[in-house]
This record gives C-alpha cells, structure tokens and sequence, in this order.
C-alpha cells in the first residue's frame, strides 16, 4: 500500500510541476502536457484535474467541412486576425495521421509560425485513427491544456466530414462547418444530420460558379428543416474567399455574434453548457471505459489466443464476445 | 434462477423462430430481425449466435465517398447489374438519420424495390446517429442476417466520407472508394488515411473537366505512399459515368478479381480474414462494453445528479468521471 502512495505522490507532484509550466507558458511544457493527456497517462489525468479549475472561459471554435473546402487557408486567416488584435490562438488540427502523411497538411503553418517566432500561437496536430475512437476525448482534453497555458481562442479543425468528424467540432462552443460551391449538389446529401451541427455556415470560395445556389440551397435546407426555430440560434451563412482574405472578419463577427447569443440568456447559457458538459463527459468517460476493459480484461490477449478458432468456425464471434462481457461488475462507489 | 432459465428459454425460442423466418427469406422476419440486431436486444443477439454457422460466403462491399460523389446512382447500377445475373442483392445504406429527413435519399429506391416486387432485393437504412458508436457493429450485425436470408452480395453504403465511416465500410471485404472531378485538388486533403482503406477506386462523373487529372493524382498518392507494395493489393482506378450506366460493369470485374487476389493465396486470405475479424470484435465489443458500462452502472442518472455541481465547477468534470470509472471490476471467467 505505501508503494501505491507513493506512485500516487509521484503522480500528483509530476502533474503539479507540469500545471506550472503550463500556466507559465512554457512552450515545450505545453507540447508534453498535451501529449500526456492525449495518451490518457495518470499524470496527464491528473493534470487535468488540477487544472479544471482554471478552464472555462477560452473560446473554443470547431471548424469542419468535406476536403478540398479550404479550412487551412481559412484557418490561416482567421489566426492572422484574431493575432492582429492581439489574442492568443491554439489551434488544434485533427488529421488523419499515417505513418507517411501525418501532419504533412501543416507543414507550412508550423513553419510560419517558428519562423515568426510568435508565442502567441501554438499549432498541435491531433492524429485521429485512435483505436478506441478517442479523438475527440484527446482533441478536447488538448484544448483544456491550452486554455490553462492562456490561450484566448482555441481552433479545432478537422479534415473530412462525418460523423466522428462531426463529435470533435461539437465539443467546441461554436462550430463552423465550410462548403464550397461545388458542393452545391450535395448539401441534400449531406442532409440534415450533419448541418444540423452548424453554428455558422460558410460558402468558401463563393467566387466560384454556383456559389449564389448554394447559399440559396443551405438556406431552403434551414427553412425545411425548421430547426432553426425562434428560440433557437439561426444560423448565418457567410460568403468568403479565404484566398482572397475577403469575408473573413465578417465571419469573426458571427461568432461573436453567436456567443452573444448564447451568453445573453442566462437560463438558456446554462442549459447549452449543461449539453456540452454532457457530450464531453460522454467523450471522456466512453474512451476510459474502453481502454480500462481492454487492458484489464486483458481483451487483446485473449483474442489472439481464440482467433483461429473463430477463424476456423469453430468458436461463433458473438459467442466469443458475449463470453468476454461476462466478467464485468460494477461496485457502486458510496 | 428458475425466473432467470424462463426467460433465457423463451429469449432461445423467440430466436429460433426468427432465424427460421430469416431462412425462409420472409421479408417481414428480415426487417425484424434486422431491428432486433441493429438494437442490440437479447434475442437480437441471440439470434446472430445461432446464425453465426450460416454466415461467411456472401460479398460484403463497402461503398464510400464525400456527398455528392453519385453513391447511390452507382449502387443502383451496380444492383441492376447483379440482379440481371440473378444473384440476390441486400443493401444496407448508413443515413444520417434525422427525424425529418431520415431514410428520404432511399425513397426513391424503395419505391423501385416495392414497384417491381423484387424478391431477391432488399433495400434497409440505417440509423447512423447512434451515440455510443454502435453504427458499424449495427450495420455488421445486419449484413450477417442478411446473409442469412440468403443474399449473396451486401452492399454497404455510407452518406458521407470520414472515420466513423470508414469504419463502417472497412468491415465489408472489398471497400470501393468514390470520387469526382470537382475532389481533385481535395485528394491531397483527404490523405492516405481515408484513401488506404480503398481497395478500388471510382472516379465518377469522369466525363466532367478534370477527371484525367484526379486519376492522375489517385495514382501519384498511390505510388508517394507505397501502401501498394508489390505483396498487396494495388487498387485500380475506375473512370465511370453512373447517369449513363458506363463504367459499372468494369468496376464489378474488379471487385471479382480484389476476390480472386484474396483467395489465392489461402494464408493470405486468413491473415485477411483474421484482421477483419479482429476489427468486427472491436466494433462490437466496444459497442456492447459501452451499453453495458451505462446501463449497468446507471451513468445517465449519475450524471444528471451531478450536471448542476460540475457545470457550477464545485465539481471537477474529469473528477468526476474518473469516480464512475473506480467501481468496475473484471472476473476473469473459467
């Protein structure tokens, strides 16, 4: 038992010199912190319990949209504004990491960056085939680490859209989801499952031929689908050409806007912070549900042991995974 | 424990029944089984472990691609084609469902399916909002049962193109991955994390401007990566014109020799087969840890206890949830 107390100590005072150099901005500590909390480490959990506590009033953006929409460029922008005012920006890119592509999107950003030497933005690459589907967990764990390190704006970008997609940006408080007008015919494939996750849409290179229609298309979605009600949010549809540096800040002006929004009615502030605080716990709890049972139950493991036999037909794969929820008991903690 | 063997006897009875009609290729008994499955219920399950021995000759085939990318004009030419040689065809389209707009792209299609009284075509949506990520191990479980009922090729097709659906169309044995003109300069965007898990792809609308170039990017992102070694698969690029029904026919040639290539070397087909395995266990008993985690350790009602505490911040959120996480136990059964 004094060996536990002590790792636990060890524990509690790694993640208590990690607390302070992220509070004291120290750029390497922010790089390791969100690298334990990504790896869901007991110093990166306790971390994170520490600094609870001085989270909560970053903004965090999600900004998602198919490929090819141009959220980089977008993205870019958009830090070049919110720098220009003097905010601090983390951004966290969520991309599909591979062992030969990972992070190759950001290449140029994180080269801008350390070239202009700017601590007032840090840029992390979030991979995003975790086995255990935990990246939003990871991406919003992340994101604490940098609004404990005073960071004002928090951007989440995603590459791709699609349901998981969808999870990461819905953990931020406001969400942009980016078409381009080539897209235009898609919008009713897209349906309403995914816009219906939209705070704000933009129409990104609205020059392009068909960027009128698409406007009027995502409008006649919102207007069919109603659930942009009275005593909801509606949401605005922004025309931009990120290139081009054009409609940028009026896009800026619709967040603020929508947080406005949000903030202006108490009650219902409360009640939207309650659903996030929901689908964050969701996000965290299911991913250390999952990785709990896979190690204790010693999941991989068995499963070498019993392959060939499902293989072979021998042993029912639903047989065999009945037999592994079997061992499971939960002990109400008073 | 009599109480206890009643209903385990009836659950035994209930699924037996089902699978008869399942067998019988009842449309009614499909379409119910199917929910059963899809909810995960206890005969649902039941019933997959009784089917389990009937199920392994049927083609699973994924199909995948950003929204407006033609999926369903493709898997409606696709049907055709397989129905005009009289092999039996189920369809399992993964829909972001939506109370307004959900199961509204395949009414078209089941109009169709009921007009002509097709009985060897069964078409089913299905849900793809599920929270606890259950989308992929429900869509797995319907396509066993459609097999069952003796379909000989399921195609899945997923709205949309991201993680959760590439998990979705990864657990099919042959993923098609469809793109079009206008995605060329999102290629680079969508990166080898999506496009490694094609072992086709299509380049629709290729009579559009640009569809030479998209090839030509398909297959430098091929060739940059080197997943396609001279040990594997390489995939094909398909160039097809879905409206006009060209190209179709040379696509399910190639679905035919991705078959041919598996199969010829048997312990390559069963290193196949078991990592295909060992991804439809994760998903399924990933899905079902989660189920049981919530219901059993009645989560919901936990968290709405202390919803007010954690959002006033008297109560740390990852506090919180690694309380919940402390009363899990795992027996090892014998």
């Amino acid at each position: 038992m004094a060996g536990n107390d002590d790792i636990r100590k060890k524990i509690e005072r790694d993640a208590v010199t990690l607390a302070e150099l992220v509070a004291n901005r120290d750029r390497r500590g922010i790089a390791r912190a969100i690298s334990y909390v990504e790896d869901h480490t007991p110093v990166g959990r306790e971390l994170l319990n520490q600094i609870f506590t001085t989270t909560g009033s970053a903004r965090r953006i999600g900004i998602t949209g198919p490929p090819g929409s141009g959220k980089s460029t977008f993205v870019n922008e958009l830090i070049q504004i919110l720098r220009s005012r003097g905010d601090r920006v983390g951004v966290l890119a969520v991309d599909p990491s591979s062992p030969f592509s990972g992070g190759a999107i950001l290449g140029d950003r994180i080269r801008m960056t350390s070239c202009f030497g700017d601590d007032g933005l840090f840029v992390r690459s979030m991979a995003s085939r975790g086995s255990l589907g935990g990246v939003a967990a990871a991406t919003y764990a992340a994101s604490e680490v940098l609004e404990a390190a005073g960071f004002d704006w928090i951007l989440i970008e995603t590459v791709g859209v699609g349901q998981s997609e969808l999870e990461v940006v819905e953990l931020a408080d406001t969400t942009v989801l980016l078409l381009v007008p080539e897209s235009g015919d898609s919008v009713q494939a897209m349906k309403a499952g995914i816009m219906e996750g939209a705070d704000i849409f933009v129409v990104n290179k609205f020059d392009r031929e068909g960027g009128d229609r698409l406007i009027q298309d995502i409008q006649t979605t919102i207007d069919l689908t109603g659930w942009a009600r009275e005593e909801n949010w509606r949401p605005p549809i922004c025309p931009t050409k990120a290139v081009m540096s054009e409609g940028i800040t009026e896009v800026l002006a619709e967040i603020e806007n929508h947080y406005e929004w949000l903030s202006k009615d108490q009650a219902r502030f409360r009640e939207v912070r309650k659903k996030k605080i929901r689908q964050r716990i969701q996000v965290l709890l299911n991913r250390a549900i999952l990785e709990g049972a896979w190690s204790v139950a010693n999941l991989d493991e068995r499963l070498k042991e019993s392959i060939d036999q499902i293989e072979a037909r021998e042993i029912s794969l639903y047989g065999w995974v009945d037999s592994m929820l079997k061992g499971w008991h939960y002990r109400r903690a008073r």
